[in-house]
């Protein structure tokens, strides 16, 4: 073992230390992909212990890779065999929420399932959610700024942070953990840290807001015939609503008749006739008043002739159902195999013509090719799921390059959610232009000057220095 | 004339240079402080202009202060006389209004009130809302992160902006004007130029996000004993109101009684024995159920013994009424003159024992100094307005040094929405950290190495090359 190791262990303690067997047992990516490559996998338990390791690492210009809870999709944890790994499990501790404040302070280690249920158990809540909550960490989920099913309500994750306190490549501490929604005294620092996937720091704990827990739950699964209409339905309904609207899922024809038709077990809700489906959910703090509001919205949809049919949700069982349906992705994917799934960003408007650009490329060049679309149209964000048969590596390039040259020709986005990483980065340039890309390298510079922060992901490691 | 400026003239046309006298009978903050000294007035007609200035000037080391509608209040426009101010005044263009998307594109020059009408003409909002509305632009909004009276539902400026166009010292062009809600592409550059008081780029359009118009308003001024029943108060109607809550304006018993006291105009709808008073606002829409909810909620505050008397306003008459007495801050600076102002942010646990220190402090040292406290409690602001019977240099440190000292003892912030500029400079370390500081002089080398972007503003410019 080296002397950077030996001094690494002198900080963290020999279970901070894994080395040999032990990585080699651990992952860097989910689903896991065979075991993790990194020369040492380190295990800090205080910000302290980050510190004095960045610093060292940073001296040694030795690479440094951050590990939450690996759930992120684009490969932006993965480790190669001269990397160290700094994984943030053992800081996953909680304060006492505060109720007065609507805040509380964690680890970055920390869990987000465990997160939203001390917030529940304190009669509040920690709005950010999604599938891979129960192994998502805090610290990830500020990394990558998350979003999920709750965005069109509350935001992505930068939304819901109020403070960071990150370490920086040369170990030095940026404490801004102040509890407040208002903070006009200089640079917003922590939105450095927040989406830059762990290139400019680590982030070791954060000050998180909390929300009302809603006291009333209103569903319903509605048709409709056009994109235009939906549009205007969307519309018309966040307004009606008034702040209440908390989802709005699309499903496009294909999804639906799809899920509904390869098993028996969602039932059929509603006639897969329609040209598309919303999910929509609308969460407030009167039983009573937030019914007679919801129903009275959808009439008025009727009455406006935007939507043809509508199921609303009288339990919770069936609410559970509706949802199922838009979950389903087991399904989808084994319907669709291979699965290649994409996730996009763009506006409203150019939505329906993007999508059928995409779809007669596609059909020409794989005249068996299947596609589906669903998405959260609120956040102008959709999922599209596709199968050409096969994953060979260059009949995925050319899907990617189908998908993502249409979307950049509409001002588009290549990644809503997922971040870039190592997987999306030959893309990166079909959402940003070279000035773009030429000031975040700029930044990168300035506050990682040696490139030891996750390097090469996002962009070229090799490119900065040049 | 010198040679850079004859180039700029060059680059501007004859209107777009004014120098000698049209400049003097120019200004640089609000209230004017006699006239502009700056060198220069340059007014580009657009990005492509600003970029061209910008890159000359920053060739000739030649500083530039922003100018927008100069209706900051802590100095963050003011120019010296060898500066030349550049003023986006001629860049007002608004593009129409995107429905569907509910995305609205405008140069950093167009005032905030005729943002805010276009948007009610096409049936949506732009929440951003404050006095000096008819004079602020949308540039200077951006660069100061402007806040306003609807924080707690919307969130500051920050949270309205999708998309911002800026120009870099050195003449590139950063254009990141997608109108899409969720981008996760690499480092979210904008966030660089919102709230950073022109030091890091001129910000020259943006993408601004609209909302729904609401179909509903309801208004009360309710009475409330003590400090631990407010914040159980604006926690329980948070959550009953579920989303809509729109303005929980608190008005210390010093504030109102001042106030309905001094003149007969505003009447007395609640009597002036009570602890505190708030103007409590919800929007909505659905008349009829937000209405429900609204006494509903207020009821229940009731039978809680959260509060003890209420005043429900049955007209916008009544309404404008009640907000009126929140609004008289020109009573209040004739009652206090002359009159302090400070505009702070600290945890709600923490308001009612700092506000009883400064006034302690305060009473030690001049017994007849008064003090009144208001604020937007549901975003932790608070603001002080009070006098001590002069504005002499040394009574005024000594004030700021009471109240900002107490304040970073309670990890509080000096500046919740107005910033630092130059007025706030020197405190800037009760706010934040010394690691904080060197980091914000990181980002101001790597993104302006000559320091010409509205040098001295936050910090000083030569601690930065020192």
């Amino acid at each position: 073992m080296n002397n950077l190791l030996e001094e690494i262990r002198e900080i963290v303690g020999p279970g901070g230390l894994l080395l040999g067997e032990e990585v080699a047992g651990r992952s860097d990516s989910w689903p896991p992909m065979g075991g993790c490559q990194a020369k040492a996998f380190i295990r800090p338990a205080s910000t302290l212990e980050v510190s004095k390791v960045l610093k060292l690492c940073n001296s040694a210009g030795q690479p440094v890779i951050t590990h939450g809870g690996l759930t992120g999709l684009v490969g932006g944890a993965r480790a190669g065999k001269d990397d160290f790994v700094l994984s943030l499990e053992r800081m996953n501790g909680i304060e006492a929420v505060d109720i007065i404040n609507r805040t509380v302070t964690v680890e970055a280690g920390a869990v987000l399932q465990r997160v939203q249920e001390l917030a529940e158990d304190a009669g509040l809540m920690f709005p950010l959610d999604f599938g891979a909550r129960g192994s998502a960490t805090i610290g990830g989920n500020i990394s990558t700024n998350a979003g999920g099913n709750s965005v069109i309500r509350y935001g992505m994750t930068r939304e819901q942070i109020l403070g960071v306190e990150a370490v920086l490549a040369d170990g030095t501490i940026i404490s801004s953990l102040k509890g407040v929604i208002k903070n006009n005294t200089g640079y917003d620092l922590k939105q450095l840290f927040i989406g830059s996937e762990g290139t400019l720091g680590i982030v070791t704990r954060a000050v998180l807001r909390l929300r009302p827990l809603p006291r009333s739950r209103n569903t319903a699964l509605v048709a409709i015939e056009d994109f235009p209409r939906l549009g205007r339905f969307l519309r018309d309904m966040d307004s009606a609503l008034g702040g209440t609207l908390s989802a709005f899922e699309v499903l496009w024809n294909d999804f639906y008749s799809l899920i509904v038709g390869y098993t028996d077990h969602h039932g059929q809700p509603l006639k897969p006739t329609h040209g598309f489906y919303v999910l929509i959910e609308s969460t407030g703090g009167n039983e009573e008043a937030d019914k007679t509001r919801f129903e009275g919205a959808l009439e008025e949809a009727f009455d406006q002739e935007l939507i043809v049919d509508a199921v609303i949700a009288q339990s919770k069982q069936q609410r559970d159902n509706l949802w199922a349906i838009r979950d389903d992705i087991e399904g989808l994917a084994k319907e669709l195999f291979p699965p290649m799934t994409f996730d996009v960003s763009l506006g409203i408007p150019q939505m329906d013509d993007y999508v059928e650009e995409v779809r007669e490329q596609l059909t020409e060049r794989w005249p068996d090719s299947r596609m589906v679309v669903f998405g959260h149209l609120g956040d102008g964000n959709i999922h599209l799921v596709l199968t050409v048969g096969s994953l060979e590596k260059n009949e995925v390039r050319a899907v990617e390059t189908i998908v993502y040259e249409a979307l950049g020709r509409r001002q588009g986005v290549i990644s809503a959610e997922h971040g870039i990483g190592l997987d999306k980065r030959a893309y990166l340039k079909h959402s940003r232009s070279t000035e773009e890309i030429a000031l975040m390298k700029t930044l990168k510079q300035a506050l990682d000057p040696k490139g030891i922060l996750n390097p090469d992901k996002i962009f070229e490691q090799e490119e900065i220095s040049a």
